[in-house]
């Protein structure tokens, strides 16, 4: 199937600002609004930011799907005559330069007696009393408050293995997210180490600093082995956002897209395709949350007990069932794709049983695109913000790690994970529920503190809160 | 020598504020001061909370000398009838509660598009750009401004081998300071492990998300193999504080010390005692300065050549002749001592040149109480706060690393911390310079520019300049 672009709404993250010099005649802003739309760009705000007798300066925002659909824009612009283009600014790369994060000083020191507080001589009885009673370090230190942002680089976003610097963006991103949503103080850890057993170690050593660690774009099997021998090294969170904040996700907007379809998770027949990080531990919640009949699809088709070498992980999953990803779908409830862009077509979908549900969350491209669908579907999402139904991660990670740090869990278990996602599932009331209201906004507030109730509660029932 | 605690200023490190309730009637608050000011605590803020007909609530701050001077007043106000002690709180550890530092975003994220900008899939266009050019790291992500302060908790101030997380507070320390003088993003790294190649090996491997580290309270000799494995390794600054930062700021007393005492550095007699991290970097720099003698002694008197084994530190800074400390006193024109409290006494500085400068640099308690001297000397300098002369390393490290980010320095030379000594030095001007100012206020904001222009001008002489 040929990539669709023209069916992309412009975003925002592809948004340029240009400033123009137009003549200072009526006419001339419509003519450049014309070129802009007539290729496509989405007009934002439009600045007059000077005007002399026979010229003026206006910057106008445009949105645009792609890089390349940006520069045709501004080429179409370019084309206009007596226009001038004085200078073309790239919002995105603007909102990052120098970063995105900052170390701030919580107060300021100002006077020999604050820096006496604050730092030496002061600083000293503090430094004692944590060596007196280690636990002290979570209350007078960030350590209660501090979640390192770890990854080698390897599988950043959908881009692979493109190493820790070009993560570190993505972590910074983490990062302020953290901070809005949850209030947690997160520092990104880019390692430049792809080896399993030092990237254990990096972490494991910085582990006087920080209050838990959530990993991030790690590739599979790798984050599989990372993540379980830290698990069982660190007495704090740690938590592979790709696996398990993905599940909890895809969990909560499962639990109430059923609701929609008039399905339910025990009877439901589930189809996974993609088995990496996300799709075996989508599969591995679904389960614990009560899900009986899950095959998870790869490049290959079903993964059938059948196959003769499978990864452990694979391995929990199989089934007995083995066929293609269409054979797979025949009947099917639910089709959740973790994959790649367009492997799923609209005749699968119709071979789905009525009222099927659809999660094509293949990023930034998803599996189908949601305008093919149309209402051949119970439900349909995506990992897209600009389509209904957006099934995105910062629904869960915050409020996770908010709840464990407040109980200082030791710890995050399944059941804290299966907590979050129906905590997340609750927010949406029966009135609000929708085929095109299945998750709360990622802005709803309520959203963290719910999850982060949740979570401790299900701390303290598996015993690992030490609050 | 005994211990001489009633010399010691009351400082706000040991500072609590008692809430108390007195009865409402004259002479009750003069009673409570009085019992203070018997039991040597210094009145701060004194505020009244609540006033009913019979009592009234009042909040006390009072500095002491120590933790014990500090229950000591507290019991004497315990004692004074009809007072009700409420509450006491302790103004240090408030300040430190829940940590000093947090990490914030530089722009909210309130919207779908701000959210599709910062994170994905904005974000992924920015990892694409510095995957396809990693220079662009620096311009794109924190790494430009970022230092890593760097410890094992092997020697945490005074307090010795007190491990990595009692360490943490200082770290948080210092990060503030970077913030407030240098308007650097620092974090603190506080390691797990105390060998050397696995510190040199978790700092390296930190490097995506640095662009220099500080290393902080690392134990001699280790200190020396740390920091020389990581200059050969990694191409950004590194720098031990303890080491420079100290000799730094001491070459900058001395120089003006001397203009002081009429003294010059390359005919003066200097007598250093320590031979740690401090002691060996002073050392060192002062040659590079220009000073030509210069005999340094340890626990067991002048590291003389003719001592049978001896670090290859301390082979580099031996002299021909040997002795005791009292020996390498005797005509000499400047003691500088990173050492231990009272090993100076007056009579060793009566055996001293004329006109002699003395450093006396133990922290908390120097190596001679300045009360002790009198006129003897022509100049005395403490790394006290609440003495006149504040040799603090505050004065050198915002700046160095503030011109070393700015140039892109791939490393940090000699002449770097030379040209930061002079800069400090040359901002007490002909008309300010007096014995009891040799250097600038730690609050003086012309500091770190000045120290950052001189490195960064050092830097491009010295051709580690990247910008």
């Amino acid at each position: 199937m040929m990539p669709c672009m023209a069916a992309l709404t412009p975003s925002s993250s592809f948004s340029v600002t240009l400033k123009l010099r137009l003549p200072n005649r009526a006419g001339m802003l419509a003519k450049v609004t014309q070129a802009i739309a007539a290729a496509g760009g989405n007009l934002g705000r439009i600045d007059l930011l000077d005007r002399v007798l026979t010229s003026m300066v206006r910057a106008i925002e445009i949105d645009a799907t792609s890089t390349e659909h940006a520069e045709q824009i501004v080429q179409a612009v370019r084309m206009v005559p007596d226009i001038e283009v004085l200078e073309v600014d790239d919002l995105t790369f603007d909102l990052h330069r120098s970063g995105k994060i900052s170390v701030e000083a919580k107060v300021g020191i100002h006077t020999p007696s604050e820096l006496a507080m604050a730092y030496t001589p002061g600083v000293g009885r503090i430094s004692t009393a944590i060596a007196r009673n280690p636990e002290m370090v979570y209350d007078l230190t960030i350590k209660g408050n501090s979640v390192g942002i770890v990854t080698d680089g390897s599988a950043v976003l959908g881009l692979g293995n493109i190493g820790p610097e070009a993560a570190l963006p993505v972590m910074e991103g983490k990062a302020m997210l953290f901070k809005q949503f949850a209030d947690i103080d997160a520092f990104p850890i880019c390692l430049a180490t792809q080896d399993v057993d030092e990237v254990v170690q990096a972490v494991s050593q910085l582990l006087p600093v920080f209050g838990g660690f959530n990993l991030e774009d790690i590739s599979a099997p790798r984050c599989f082995d990372i993540e379980s021998k830290l698990k069982a090294r660190l007495p704090v969170p740690v938590f592979h956002d790709d696996q398990h904040g993905t599940a909890i996700v895809v969990l909560a907007a499962l639990i109430n897209a059923f609701k929609v379809a008039g399905k339910s998770l025990e009877d439901a027949r589930i189809v996974v395709n993609g088995a990496g990080a996300a799709g075996i531990a989508i599969i591995n919640l679904l389960k614990l949350a009560g899900a009986r009949q899950i095959a998870c699809c790869d490049r290959f088709g079903i993964i059938s007990r059948r196959r003769p070498t499978l990864t452990a992980q694979k391995q929990a999953i199989a089934v007995e069932q083995s066929g293609t990803l269409v054979e797979a779908l025949a009947g099917a409830d639910a089709f959740i794709g973790v994959s790649v862009r367009d492997v799923l077509t609209v005749e699968m979908i119709d071979s789905m049983a009525a009222e099927p549900v659809v999660f094509a969350l293949a990023n930034p491209f998803p599996e189908i695109q949601p305008e093919l669908v149309g209402d051949r579907v119970a439900v349909i999402a995506t990992g897209r913000s600009d389509y209904a139904n957006q099934i995105n991660n910062v629904l869960a990670f915050p409020g996770v790690f908010r709840g464990a740090l407040d109980c200082r869990a030791e710890g995050i278990t399944p059941e804290m994970n299966l907590a979050a996602a129906e905590a997340i599932a609750h927010l949406v009331g029966r009135t609000d529920l929708a085929p095109d209201w299945i998750v709360p906004s990622v802005f709803d507030e309520r959203v963290a503190p719910a999850v982060a109730a949740a979570v401790t509660d299900a701390a303290r029932r598996d015993g690992v809160a030490k609050h």
